[in-house]
């Protein structure tokens, strides 16, 4: 397997999408064979090459992941097709990068020099939704919105909603085992995979799972592939157990809190008295001012961090559970705290959270994601911490947070074109990392390990659970062909 | 690794717990070698090699599947113990079989010629109960409702409630994944699981999964370990995520149906009606009147079954779903069908489901319990294909199932003394495990493969998938000392 040397991710500008260097790597035979291969078994329109064309398709949305150069970008439209390409690629050791819409934040979809960019968005078929059984069969490039609103018209609802949802696949959902506002209460992609069907190393197509509520026959083959990010198998298809639809209107709680250690505390407290919100989300001062600036959207700018948290039980276990959660933000110390009974009032607020990412982006130049993912009782500590690895590194950091489930993203600002800046950066994104791990956490909660935590799982993880990583991709992927270097790599 | 050649279970007494041929093993040097340095480094308690002490930890509760005779059965009281004896058998190349309490029907713990039985029992401390991140820290032999019991008493509850719970264990629970009554609503084992410490086969202790609510840091190899019958690793401490507390007392809808095709409606009229019980368990007329003779119970005799569901929403909604409940099994014809308030009188009936068992088990001699697992729209299908069977092969079939599940556990009655008895109860048992497979089911819903399913499980999946199987099992277990000829033996 044809691989240049990689483009170090501090000698070049961020999201630089200059054209690839095809001319370099036309040469490789191995890659001349499969092309030749796929000419002859796919129609035409399924192969890009052109430097032009294939340009969107060579990173995912994380800002400072290398990529390489593919040889061709191919988008398949049915499982054979799939089959066929991996098993030319496996026939010439090419390595094959699968991806559904790009919008990763760990850079798992990444190009490698040489590969074949393997794009699932044309297998977009939602296969079947069954009510009785209350699932669905999805093929891997349906966009979550568009399951969520399909299952809806069924009174089915699937819950996973990661903030991409509006663009991103169900299978790169599953590849990187998604989470998003709900899973504070409904649990995380995985929670609802119950089968896929799967393209092997050898390009071979298998079924996983099944489609019964329970079973145990044999390792838990589906869950292994969840997260995985391709590099086990492609996932051509995807079963998902779905829930009766919320009919509820949802109670709101706000609460501004004026310091870090009033916030952490208001949340140990709501875990504390037993309540489960639906949503628990954290927003910053920084990512108040931004938004604040970008829209004038009359949020406090007083306050260190905003809370918001949401109840879906039926009423009126969902007031007394509302109010249950107002009474724990009083009592740590709220300010302008009330439960929300107006939706639009409710809407605005999480319009607020919605846009603190594009305001942030309006800023600066670049904004690098981190997703690490705390003991929720130390969630005000490493705020806290977050706030003076960014004051050390002269580089601004805000921060919005699942409150609920311990995940922070501090999201750091960064003039792309600042050499010096990106390497403050850089340092303040692995010492949040190592912040992460000595308070227990883990350096990925919803986003995946991708390029950009590699380094961060191997300080993670022991030697001897790297090696059984390692040990599990050999197994299922002999000649490394799968999106090699991500995750294990 | 020396392996007598096993009994086979039509050539033996069922439950024949005869003295092990310990004679005949003695003579094996690798044994004779791990047996010497396990004496030099452990406690005496902790070793046991006499034929008669040994004889409860040589197979579980699993009818017929065969089991030999171990070289010795070690009892540890830590990790390192644990550890040091895995080290010990991977140096000399002796089968390692663990063990919790011995519950398991699948034949997952039966010792294999040769074998150390490895008992956790002894390891069984709950570590930690931690209120504010909601879970719990416990060693594999602790009882499951002595977790479930510590927990409430911090007002936090473990779902997982396998009908063994009072004598089960939670290492048991996690190598078998193990269900209940709850995960209709709540989910089975694997969706508690955040984090085990493992002995890898090796002999190295690993941390695998996290403490956090969420990540995505590599493979899933948390979640592969459950489930995997202790083929992949021994588990030697158990992290699982806790529930607040349920407070309100549910309530109990009851409905008696003539025909197991009006049953099957009602169990899809309540899914499609978007109602979701927390318990939802069907008897089958064999099972009612099983109990009738044996505690002079009372209940029907002429209907085909029973269905049993609770609700355990607040109030009033757990009103409105029991009424709704209730409005289903009535539209499909339930007679005496109620919402029970009286507890007592709700007790009374599940006290009937639980003596199922019992008083088949005083009926004749052994019970074989099956454990496929439906698609919803099938159960009723499949309940009338059990009768089909069970009259094909004159044996005695009764049914309960956890109905919302799919989940069906027909319970095989034999002669155990009766050979052509028992040959066509093994027709039966693989019979129904192809009318599952038929019909899209699993040949295991909850139970696991151990030896009774292993060769429904090769019926089941197919080459491709038994191979990926294979090949986890090579790469973490290469010696093949974990367990061997469980699951993908």
């Amino acid at each position: 397997m044809e691989t240049a040397e990689p483009v170090s991710p501090l000698d070049r500008p961020f999201g630089d999408d200059r054209p690839a260097r095809l001319a370099t790597l036309d040469a490789d035979p191995a890659a001349e064979a499969v092309l030749a291969e796929l000419r002859a078994a796919l129609p035409a329109d399924r192969l890009l090459t052109d430097p032009d064309t294939i340009g969107p398709y060579v990173h995912d949305e994380a800002e400072w992941a290398e990529y390489g150069t593919p040889v061709a970008v191919v988008r398949p439209r049915t499982t054979d097709e799939v089959a066929a390409v991996v098993r030319s690629c496996a026939r010439h050791h090419v390595a094959v990068v699968p991806r559904g819409a790009g919008t990763g934040l760990s850079g798992g979809a990444n190009a490698v020099d040489g590969c074949l960019v393997l794009s699932l968005e044309r297998m977009n078929d939602i296969v079947e939704i069954d009510p009785g059984e209350r699932l669905a069969v999805v093929q891997p490039g349906v966009v979550n919105d568009h399951l969520r609103a399909a299952a809806a018209a069924q009174d089915l609802w699937y819950p996973p909603d990661p903030a991409s949802a509006p663009w991103s696949t169900i299978g790169g959902n599953v590849a990187t085992n998604a989470g998003g506002l709900c899973c504070v209460k409904y649990g995380v992609t995985r929670d609802y995979v119950l089968a896929l069907e799967v393209v092997t190393a050898a390009g071979e197509i298998v079924r996983v799972g099944r489609r019964t509520a329970k079973g145990v026959v044999g390792y838990d083959l589906a869950g292994l592939m969840v997260g995985s990010e391709g590099t086990l198998g492609v996932i051509t298809e995807v079963t998902v157990r779905l829930r009766p639809l919320r009919t509820t209107p949802p109670r709101t709680v706000v609460g501004f809190f004026d310091s870090l250690a009033d916030t952490g505390a208001a949340v140990a407290a709501v875990t504390a008295a037993g309540l489960q919100p639906a949503v628990f989300e954290l927003i910053d001062r920084h990512s108040l001012r931004a938004v604040n600036e970008w829209r004038n959207a009359g949020l406090p700018e007083n306050a260190a961090a905003l809370l918001l948290a949401q109840t879906d039980l039926p009423e009126p276990a969902a007031t007394a559970e509302a109010e249950g959660i107002l009474a724990a933000f009083e009592a740590c110390g709220a300010k302008d705290a009330m439960i929300s009974t107006d939706a639009v009032e409710a809407d605005a607020l999480f319009e607020a959270r919605r846009m603190v990412y594009p305001a942030l982006e309006q800023r600066a130049d670049a904004v690098l994601t981190e997703d690490v993912c705390l003991p929720r009782q130390k969630l005000a500590d490493m705020l806290a911490e977050v706030e003076r690895i960014g004051e050390r590194h002269t580089t601004f950091i805000a921060t919005v947070a699942h409150a609920g489930d311990g995940n922070l993203h501090p999201l750091i600002i960064v003039d792309r074109h600042d050499v010096d800046a990106r390497r403050r950066a850089q340092s303040a994104f692995e010492e949040i990392i190592d912040a992460a791990i000595a308070r227990g956490g883990t350096v990925t909660g919803e986003h995946g390990v991708g390029l950009l935590k590699r380094a961060g799982m191997r300080r993670e993880q022991s030697p001897q659970v790297l090696s059984m990583q390692r040990a599990i991709k050999a197994a299922l992927d002999p000649l490394g062909i799968l999106n090699p270097g991500k995750v294990v790599g």
